[in-house]
C-alpha cells in the first residue's frame, strides 16, 4: 500500500516500528561511506599490473622514437591517441592527451575561453553575462567549475533519453550569453542514463547565438559497462556534429581514472582540428609536455581497445554486486510505497534516488546519524540547490558489498521515517 | 690581439682562412641541436631506477595510510612534501605538491591571479595595465606566460649578484601596476648567476606598491651544481620574507624534471600559509588532485635529501664534461679577442655569451648553417627581442662532450666570422 493512502494511525504505528529499527541500527555504530564515485581498494588491485608494465628494462621509446623519458610532445604520444581515441569511439587525429585525470582538462578549457578567449571570439572575462546550461541532476564537480567563473546556471530538466532538448535549444539557439552546456552522455552522473540517438543529433544540430558556444561533452563512463550484455551504446558526438555542419562546437572528454588509478591516469580531449590547434597555441605556453612515461606506461598495460574492454569487465566484477545488493534492498522495501523512484542502471558510479519532494536534505541527515555517509543533498544541482530538495545521489562503489547491503537498509529506513513525517505534515 | 686593434687588411685576410675551415666544417654535415636544456639520453638512464621504485608487489600507501590508487588529496603526500621542501631549502608546511612539471605552476599562478585575484585583490583581468620585471637574459618561457597575458614586460639588467636591486625597488616600491618579476636565483637561466645574500635580502624587503605583487621564484636549478666543491648557495627566500615582513609576497617553484625525468617528474609551490589556503580554495575547483602514485615513486625512489644529492652527483658528471668542453674551446679561440665574453657557471643547463653588440642573430644563423642548432637569437629577452642583439644561450647538456666540442668549434668560428664583418663596417 501507498503510504499516502495510510491513515495517520497506521502511519503512527509503522513510525514507532521504523524508529526502533533506526535505533538498532544505530547501535551497530557502523561508519560507512557512500559520497563519492571511488573505486574500493580491492577493485583498484585488478589494475595493479599496470605497475609493472615499464620498468628500467623497458624500451622507453614511443612508435615514433620519442623518448618519453625527455622534454617535448605537447599533445601525447602517437598509441596513447590511438588508445584514447578508440575508447572514445573517434579517431586519433582528434584526440590530445593530458594529465593525469579529466576534470582538469575541463577547467582548463573553461580557463582558457574566459582568458584568452575560443578561435577569436571575445575572451569571457570581458562579458558582462556568462550563462551555462546544467542538465539537472549533474555533477557537483561540474558545477562549481561554472559557478567559481560566475556564470548563471541554469537547471535543464533530465528525461530517460537525456536533457530536454526542447528546452537546450530554445536556450542555446537563442541567447548568445548561453556558452556552453555539462553533458554526462553515457551512464550519466547520478542517473545513469545514456542519451538517446535522437539527443545526440539534436545536440549535433544546435544553432548556437553564440560563435563561441560549446558543449561540454564529459564522456566519463564511456566503457564502464556493469554487465556484459545490456550495454548502453551512444553516438559519437565528434562526426555528428561534422556531419551537421557543426565541427567545432564540441570538447570531448575521458580518462582512465575509473579504469586504471583515480588521479594516475590519462586523459584525454577530442575536438575538432581547428579546436586543437586554438588549444595547442595556447597549451604551448601552458607547459612544456605531460607525462609521456604513465602514457606509454598506459598503453603498454592496456595494448587496445580489447585489452581496455577486457580490463573493465573485472572492474564490472567488483561493481556489479553492490549495484545489485543496492538494488535489491530498494526494491524489497520501497517498490510500490510511493515515496521513491531511482534507476537501475547499466553501467556508470551510481544510483540516483528521487525521495517526495522536501525530503532529500532530511533523508541524508538522518542516514549521517546513523553512521552512513552519502553525498549532499542538493550537490547534484548548480548552487547545491536541488528546488524539489528530492535527489539523492548513491555511490556504492567504495563499500563492500555486505557493507553496501547494511547501509542500503539503513538508507531505506531513513526514507520510510522521513515520508511518513512529510506525509503526516498533511493529515 | 684584440680584432678590433686589427688593421683592415689583417682582418680580409684572416676572414679567409676562416671562412675555408668554415666551408670544411659545413662540408661534413653536421647535425647538433643545442637548442634547448634538455639532457643527454645517456644522462637520463641516471634515473631508470626510478621506474623500479614502486611495482605491483608494492606497499602503495604514504606515510600517513592513503591509499595512493585512490582519488584524494589535494596538495601531496606527506613525504613528497617532506622531500621537495628540503630540496627547496624550506619546511613542509609552506608546500604544496602539483604535477609533473613546475613551468605549469607558474602558469597556473598567473592564470588564477588573473581570474579570481590575488588574497581578495581585484582580478589582474579587470585592471587596465599589467607590468611585470624581466631580468635579462632570462628563461623565455617565463617570459611568454607573460606576454601572453598582456603584461608590459620590463627588462631589468643581471649584474654578477642577481637583477640590478636599484631599479628593481624603483619600479616594484612605486608602480602598483607592477605586479611581479621572473626570478632563476640559483645558476640563473642562462647565465648561471647565483643571487647574493644581499640581493635576496633586497628582495624579501621590497616595499611593493601592489598589494598583489609576488616575486616569482624559479628555484630550477637548486640543487644542479656542476662540482662537488665550488657548489652555489642562496638565502631560503620563504624565511627572508618573513623575517622582513612580506611572508606573502613571494611563490617559490621547484620540480624534479632534470632530476628524474623531464616533463614525468613531481613538482612543487613553496609560499606562506595565507597564499596556499587562498590557492587550495580555487585549486578544489580546478582538480581533484594530481598524480600520487608518482609521487610515491619518486620518495620511495630518492629517499631523502641525502639521495637527491647523491643522485645529483650521477647528473653532474654526464654535464660537466660538457661545460668543460665548451669552456676549454671559448677560452683558447676566444679569449683576449674582444669580440664575446662568457660565465663559467657552478651549476645549472646554460653557457651565456655575449657577442659584439649587433651579432648574436647572425652568429646563430651562421651556426645552424652549419648544422649547429642554437637557441634563437632575442629568446632571452622579453618578446625576443635582445636590444643590443648580443646574447646567446648555450645549452650543452644534449650532444655527447665530443660532439659538444665540435659544435662548440663552429660555434667560435662563426663568433670569428661575424665580429670580423662588424668590425670591417666601421674600418
Amino acid at each position: 500500500m501507498q503510504y499516502k493512502e495510510m491513515s495517520k494511525e497506521e502511519l503512527v504505528s509503522l513510525k514507532e516500528t521504523l524508529n526502533q529499527q533506526y535505533k538498532d541500527a544505530q547501535a551497530k555504530g557502523l561508519s560507512l561511506d557512500m559520497s563519492r564515485g571511488k573505486p574500493s581498494a580491492t577493485q583498484l588491485d585488478v589494475s595493479l599490473g599496470l605497475l609493472d608494465a615499464i620498468n628500467s628494462e623497458s624500451d622507453l621509446k614511443a612508435s615514433n622514437g620519442t623518448d618519453c623519458r625527455n622534454y617535448g610532445v605537447l599533445d601525447g604520444i602517437p598509441e596513447a591517441k590511438q588508445l584514447m581515441a578508440d575508447m572514445m569511439g573517434t579517431t586519433p587525429e582528434h584526440v590530445m592527451i593530458y594529465g593525469n585525470a579529466s576534470l582538469n582538462i575541463m577547467y582548463d578549457q573553461i580557463a582558457r575561453a574566459y582568458m584568452h578567449g575560443i578561435l577569436g571570439n571575445t575572451p569571457w572575462c570581458k562579458l558582462e553575462k556568462l550563462k551555462f546550461l546544467c542538465p539537472v541532476p549533474g555533477y557537483d564537480r561540474h558545477f562549481a567549475i561554472t559557478e567559481r567563473f560566475g556564470f548563471e546556471m541554469i537547471n535543464i530538466p533530465m528525461t530517460q533519453s537525456g536533457p530536454d532538448m526542447d528546452l537546450v535549444e530554445q536556450y542555446v539557439n537563442n541567447d548568445p550569453a548561453v556558452k556552453g552546456i555539462w553533458c554526462v552522455p553515457k551512464y550519466s552522473n547520478p542517473q545513469g542514463i545514456s542519451y538517446s540517438d535522437e539527443t545526440v543529433k539534436r545536440f549535433a544540430n544546435l544553432k548556437p547565438a553564440a560563435a563561441d558556444f560549446r558543449i561540454f561533452w564529459d564522456n566519463a563512463y564511456v566503457i564502464h559497462h556493469l554487465y556484459d550484455d545490456n550495454q548502453d551504446e551512444i553516438l559519437d558526438i565528434i562526426s555528428e556534429c561534422e556531419k551537421a555542419g557543426n565541427p567545432d562546437m564540441v570538447f570531448e572528454f575521458a580518462s582512465t581514472s575509473k579504469v586504471s588509478f583515480p588521479g594516475a591516469g590519462i586523459a584525454a580531449l577530442a575536438a575538432s582540428e581547428a579546436n586543437l590547434a586554438d588549444i595547442k597555441k595556447q597549451l604551448t605556453i601552458q607547459t612544456i609536455g605531460h607525462d609521456k612515461l604513465n602514457q606509454l606506461r598506459h598503453v603498454r598495460y592496456f595494448k587496445d581497445i580489447n585489452g581496455l574492454k577486457a580490463h573493465m569487465k573485472k572492474h564490472a566484477e567488483h561493481m556489479r554486486p553492490k549495484f545489485e545488493a543496492t538494488l535489491e534492498v530498494l526494491n524489497k522495501e520501497l517498490d510500490g510505497l510511493g515515496i521513491g523512484t531511482w534507476y537501475a542502471p547499466h553501467g556508470g558510479y551510481f544510483i540516483s534516488f528521487d525521495a517526495m519532494e522536501g525530503c532529500a536534505k532530511a533523508i541524508v541527515a538522518k542516514c549521517a546519524e546513523a553512521g552512513v555517509k552519502l553525498t549532499n543533498a542538493g550537490a547534484t544541482f548548480p548552487y547545491g540547490k536541488d528546488p524539489q530538495d528530492s535527489n539523492i545521489r548513491i555511490a556504492p562503489s567504495f563499500p563492500t558489498p555486505e557493507d553496501m547491503a547494511l547501509a542500503a537498509d539503513i538508507f531505506v529506513l531513513c526514507v520510510k521515517l522521513v515520508s511518513i513525517d512529510k506525509i503526516l505534515e498533511t493529515k
